[in-house]
């Protein structure tokens, strides 16, 4: 059986402009890199107006085990299959983090025969935005301490600066330091600490902005630290805004690539789902629905974590509403779910299936209150046997719902004609009548509590007295009608990574709340999230190399 | 007067394939990065294989002053130049480090009508390389304390780990840092800190590998701690050679722009010129001198630091040799070294020129000393008086030798066409005879102490006796037959910043000795060298911003 990137070196790819043509763009639309990637220019989007918006349809999945359930395969699949029924299609997803590329993480671009290309690139630098977003974020970081060098007129309170480091690498050591040691010339000592590039809330802010102006103006409102009095300290204070803007200038520009089958993709953006909202940028959702009658997007993580964040947080700021959910699962990952271990994933077990398929109706119910239509994609795998893929039919079909079993990895988009064409029809019915799960003038706490109640289904959420305390003052300061973006385990419906399926009963702990005033949410913090990952005892970077053809080996 | 950047804005550029074209460089040898600048495949350039090579002019200067010199400038003007008397010229630059463009430094790119193009990205990412550099050089550091983290089989002692962490930024407070802090799941506790990317050893490394082959060996053998036993560890050693590689894949083709005046300019690598070699990259020259018959290329800082290593590390290591050497002076600078204050530079000052012409005179006798043509070009300033010219003029002609009055700040290549015109003739004549100073077999130390004397006219190196140990263990490990690498003031032929002009009876105290055993060189530091700068009271990054028309405004 061919790997992925075997398979991927074999893609006949279209010239760049041949893609942009599908959409009806122009060559002078394209501002190319290589000769496989492009970004498309500020211009030419802010001359598409008011241009009506295409189809959105969002794909996510069951919560994540490590049988794996093909989210981004699938979104791909999807997008080829729509293409191969003659709409007019493009897919939005999120670029890659690099970090995480030679710890242990695989590729970031879809698999098997639903691949987006080029994949190396994809993986490695790409266009550069994720540094750019790294050397924005570390500017404002250096300007603060310089602020405090020369005399410290904003009077940072040193202890309360919450603005830290970011590198796009996966480095423990620098979850934790102290800076500024060496005497005078090197300013004061004080903690500090690194986080990966896609935890930043610039890389939030990018991904939310509409335009430059109004990525500046985020970017201005970010709070990078407090006074002993606790009044924050902006980015704007510190007039940091206009140089971030100008080296994010590029970076807000949507990357347009293709599927291993030439259809388009938007790769744009990649912010972590748990400290922030995990979907690609806003301009390049709004983009493609400009030019293309259907766009395929997806969310980070499961349904409860990353849709509940692209409807709550993205759609209701960006003014979208999806036509049509697909809500992939895989006959592994129910039996993951029904109480199978990995080992123990190769062997026939329906009644696992059934059992694990309560973590699939849970988020099909959830999808549903949105107002949404939802179709179920079971993403095949070879080793699924039709009495498992019959359950998870069956079991949808008792909830009234369809599941349709898709098998665009192992043959692209033949095996997801039949989704398309469902999707397309959902979508073309305007049956969709999305609404947020909780208005913008609900309490910070009470949207907590709805977001953990509804879709959590948890009995109760628990906070510390400063926690509410500290949600209370930012009531209290304006930024009480923000949404809440919930960083907490995505493995589970519950904050317990162990409890599989569909938990009922469990609390959820707040432990602690940040408030990301440029990118306009609230983080809620239940249990230990990690924003700068290590590397494992042997780093995949240990077989990276090129081979003696100069292509790159050991990345996926 | 219009400023750079509005002059740059009127630009005509051509399309990058026919600045290719000029060249004789079919379409499929570039690979675009927007309209305006591309990068050589690698594909193409091993295609050139064993094809005979134009003719190699270095321009370098006198030591730097506050008043400004124009090396890049002339460069720029003299590829102009060249490309207006119907050569086929093309020059080869370094690329800028974007950190110090957010403090208080011009732009890396020229100015007046000798500029290269675009000039915006140029300084801020461009096309990715130090971005590319600087992941990898972090990817090793990462390792090393993942290595440790994990058990430590190499025993590194976390007391003599040598490699550092890099950042393109100006950021003080990461100078001197600790790591590792948090508790057990954050790894060991140890001191660490940050460089300027530019000062990466990996920088050095990109600028003088062959091939991606040497690129990876030269990686492989970077030191990067040393156990108890005082016994070295490698990149190699942590395997991170091969992912290093594969991150610098791209970044290791040269980058193509254009002059005002369209004559391709190669901008590729940018060590620092005091701990690194300061030149731009072999493959650029080298490549540009398969492709045009005249190449005009500079070195970092003044001709003591900069003409001194691309003579005796670049043109050694990499077989080059320059067929003629442009020396650049500005009356301005000759009165500053005659001892006249900045403030006092609008004045005209006769004597002060004639008697701050010595630097200018020990710089051509020093380079002559090369075997190689020398020309001085005095770059004029508009407050230039014509009996400071002649001053000037016949102070080199004292030294029997030639100096040439230049306006292409002003004029572009009308202003430099006989400079253009005499430097051809000295390239094409064949008088050049060049050698290296030293022999690769003279000992460490004796190497500096030829460079000291030879070079800085001092009367005797002092070092103390650890480094005299340290050199001795290098000869003895191997590395004795490597060039050194002087790290000294660029102010000044000694190790005080504050003796302009010509000084004599100096002393230079080596104070430390490093090995970059990857770039290939010892570095001998005398005195303090920054690694890491800082940003000044008012950064430049509070003005630079973006204005209405989407321009970039404050960035020069």
């Amino acid at each position: 059986m061919q790997t992925d990137i075997e398979i991927a070196r074999q893609a006949r790819c279209l010239p760049m402009p041949e893609i942009a043509a599908m959409l009806g763009m122009p060559d002078t639309a394209l501002l190319p890199y290589g000769h496989d990637k492009a970004k498309i220019s500020q211009d030419f989007i802010k001359g598409l107006g008011d241009r009506p918006e295409g189809k959105l349809i969002l794909v996510t999945a069951v919560n994540p085990t490590p049988a794996g359930e093909g989210k981004t395969t699938t979104t791909v699949g999807l997008g080829d299959g729509l293409a191969a029924i003659g709409k007019q299609a493009a897919i939005c997803i999120r670029e890659a983090s690099l970090g995480p590329c030679f710890g242990m993480k695989g590729g970031a671009a879809g698999g098997g025969r639903a691949q987006v290309v080029p994949m190396e690139a994809m993986n490695l630098h790409f266009t550069g935005d994720f540094h750019a977003i790294t050397s924005a974020h570390n500017l404002l970081a250096a300007m603060i301490d310089n602020h405090i060098y020369w005399g410290n007129d904003l009077q940072i309170d040193d202890r309360r600066i919450t603005w830290r480091r970011v590198m796009d690498m996966n480095d423990r050591a620098l979850r934790d330091i102290v800076v500024g040691l060496g005497g005078v010339t090197n300013g004061s000592p004080r903690q500090g600490g690194f986080d990966i590039t896609v935890a930043s809330e610039v890389m939030a802010i990018l991904c939310l902005a509409s335009d430059l102006d109004d990525l500046q103006k985020r970017l201005g409102d970010i709070i990078v630290a407090y006074r002993s009095d606790k009044s924050p300290i902006t980015c704007r204070d510190l007039k940091a805004d206009g140089a971030m803007t100008v080296l994010l200038k590029d970076a807000m520009q949507p990357n347009l690539v293709q599927t291993l089958e030439n259809t388009p993709a938007f790769v744009h953006g990649g912010p972590f789902a748990n400290i922030a909202h995990g979907c690609n940028s806003v301009i390049a959702t709004r983009t493609a629905l400009k030019l293309a009658d259907y766009v395929v997007t997806e969310a980070g993580f499961g349904a409860d974590l990353g849709a509940e964040k692209f409807l709550d947080i993205k759609c209701r700021k960006a003014g979208l509403a999806p036509d049509c959910v697909v809500l992939v699962a895989t006959v592994r990952s129910m039996k993951m779910n029904g109480g199978v271990a990995k080992s123990d994933l190769g062997a026939e077990n329906v009644a696992a299936v059934t059992a694990g398929c309560a973590n699939l109706g849970r988020h099909l119910r959830n999808l549903q209150d949105y107002g949404v239509p939802v179709v179920v994609a079971i993403n095949h795998f070879v080793s699924d046997t039709d009495d498992e893929i019959a359950a998870v039919k069956d079991y949808v079909a008792a909830l009234d719902a369809e599941a349709i079993l898709c098998r665009h990895w192992e043959q692209g988009s033949a095996g997801s004609l039949e989704l398309a064409t469902r999707v397309a029809e959902i979508a073309d019915s305007g049956v969709a009548d999305f609404a947020p799960l909780y208005g913008d003038d609900l309490g910070l706490f009470d949207k907590i509590d709805c977001i953990a109640k509804r879709i959590y289904h948890a009995v109760e959420v628990t906070a510390p007295p400063q926690v509410m305390a500290q949600l209370r003052e930012w009531e209290a300061a304006g930024y009480g009608n923000l949404p809440v973006c919930m960083a907490k385990t995505q493995y589970s419906f519950s904050a317990d990574p162990a409890l599989l399926g569909a938990p009922e009963g469990h609390v959820i702990p707040v432990r602690e709340v940040r408030l990301s005033a440029g990118a306009g949410f609230v983080v809620a913090i239940c249990g230990e999230i990690m924003t700068m990952p290590g590397l494992p005892r042997v780093p995949a970077a240990e077989t990276i190399h090129l081979n003696d053809l100069g292509q790159i080996e050991g990345l996926f």
